[in-house]
């Protein structure tokens, strides 16, 4: 007989609810998006599904309706009664008894949960400290997909020091980005964050502040730092899409700088602030 | 309102199945075993108990009773009729909403299958075809977590080349393991394997054929190989639990030796099953 086992419980494999036999538990086979609104709609929706779909191609998980993926958003966003929301969804490729391979055919699982979003205004002003964690993830970060473990063991570490991010730094002692962010410098009138590789996100934050960043008068220098570097930058944030852009106020137990939010984090604070009121 | 949304279907997310807030599917949050039994019995139980317990602590993941998981093992497999089965288990950090962070009194899921295991003895004679990908895992692949998509990209890649498994190169050009497999080749009296690092799998199969090759007259090195080197071997095979040893006749698509199972695989496949039977 094919039998299942959950907790203590024995039943058929047969009787299994499909949640139970998702690849994306047994594998992490399937890839998600983070959405947000503010004042009442979704921000850069457009540019979310435009990663989504170029994720869902990295991993071949075919036959996705982006446009039916766009319905579903907006119409659970509007079942979430709008105002301020956070918008997770993933896509798994399917359901089936656990093995590495699988139909072809499978249907791809589609699951989203909308939720109220609360920020905390206070953390504009005094930042963040973070903490660095070696970068332990796979060497395909540019697919947005459901393998995070590395990022959940970089975040428990940086929360055991009073962090409340991970900054991830590779075999050549540089600076990839935040276990669940992207990791931005300011040296003088300059803009330092990592390029674009496989092993970086395509953040959709990173590209909003590198716009904002022309016009709050910041070169944009994408070359990765190291955290010595980052220790003696005159300022220092992260971008994520909940809260897009957070001031790093203590990096690695040292104060960054004026140990407040600096001047052009603030301009850049404003001018994407902006780009969310479109 | 938090709400969820499964394919079209809207639904509070307070009346969700446990399984969808699994942080085994958000995050790959988890670490899993595969046993199988000969003759009745569930081969090397305690290592694979003692590997689990090793990738838990790992993760972090505590409060989980060994004893406990054997019992659940040993009842499960007794329920599916004991006889030729594959068990599978895996141990999650527990379902929450989704966050990186949780809470710490988080109860973990156990989640088990027992399925009948199938074997096709022609494989042990032909053996088996494998191409080689770029080793894209994370850098932890001692523990055995349920991040795995690289694995899964890997043995489609295969399958694509008609190969039954992916052997994983990494940077250096030096082979790691397979995608689900331990990785060995024969040259004249040696035994070749990558040694065991934060990059490689404590593959419980790995053990048993390093003691059987003492046996049968074979050195043991353990120094990772390239896939040039592996290609001129005198004979490749894999380490695998649910098939044990099984012999790789075309690498990369060129023949290995004879083309035919080589005599040292063929004595370690007959002190493996000794071991079997203890």
């Amino acid at each position: 007989m094919q039998i299942a086992m959950i907790q203590d419980s024995i039943l058929p494999l047969s009787g299994l609810d499909a949640a139970y036999l998702d690849r994306g538990i047994f594998f992490g086979d399937g890839v998600y998006e983070v959405l947000r609104s503010y004042n009442g709609r979704i921000f850069a929706l457009d540019e979310h599904l435009d990663r989504f779909a170029a994720s869902l191609a990295a991993v071949e998980i075919h036959g996705v309706d982006i446009d039916q993926v766009r319905r579903r958003v907006l119409e659970a966003f509007e079942a979430a009664g709008g105002g301020q929301a956070k918008i997770y969804f993933h896509v798994t490729r399917g359901s089936a008894p656990r093995d590495h391979l699988c139909d072809e055919n499978l249907n791809p699982n589609f699951f989203l949960t909308a939720t109220e979003l609360r920020t905390d205004p206070k953390v504009k002003d005094a930042g963040i400290a973070v903490s660095i964690h070696p970068d332990w993830r796979w060497k395909r970060c540019d697919i947005k997909s459901l393998n995070l473990l590395a990022n959940v063991l970089a975040r428990r570490d940086a929360a055991k020091k009073g962090c409340a991010e991970a900054i991830l730094v590779d075999e050549s002692q540089l600076i990839t980005e935040g276990a669940g962010s992207a990791f931005f410098a300011i040296f003088g009138r300059s803009l330092r964050t990592c390029p674009l590789t496989a092993n970086v996100l395509p953040s959709i934050t990173r590209k909003f502040v590198i716009e904002a960043a022309a016009g709050v008068g910041l070169d944009v220098v994408e070359k990765p730092l190291s955290p010595a570097e980052a220790a003696e930058a005159d300022e220092l944030f992260i971008g994520v899409t909940t809260q897009d852009i957070v001031p790093v106020t203590r990096f690695d137990g040292k104060t960054v700088s004026s140990g407040r939010c600096g001047q052009y984090t603030n301009r850049l604070c404003e001018r994407f602030l902006a780009f969310t009121r479109g």
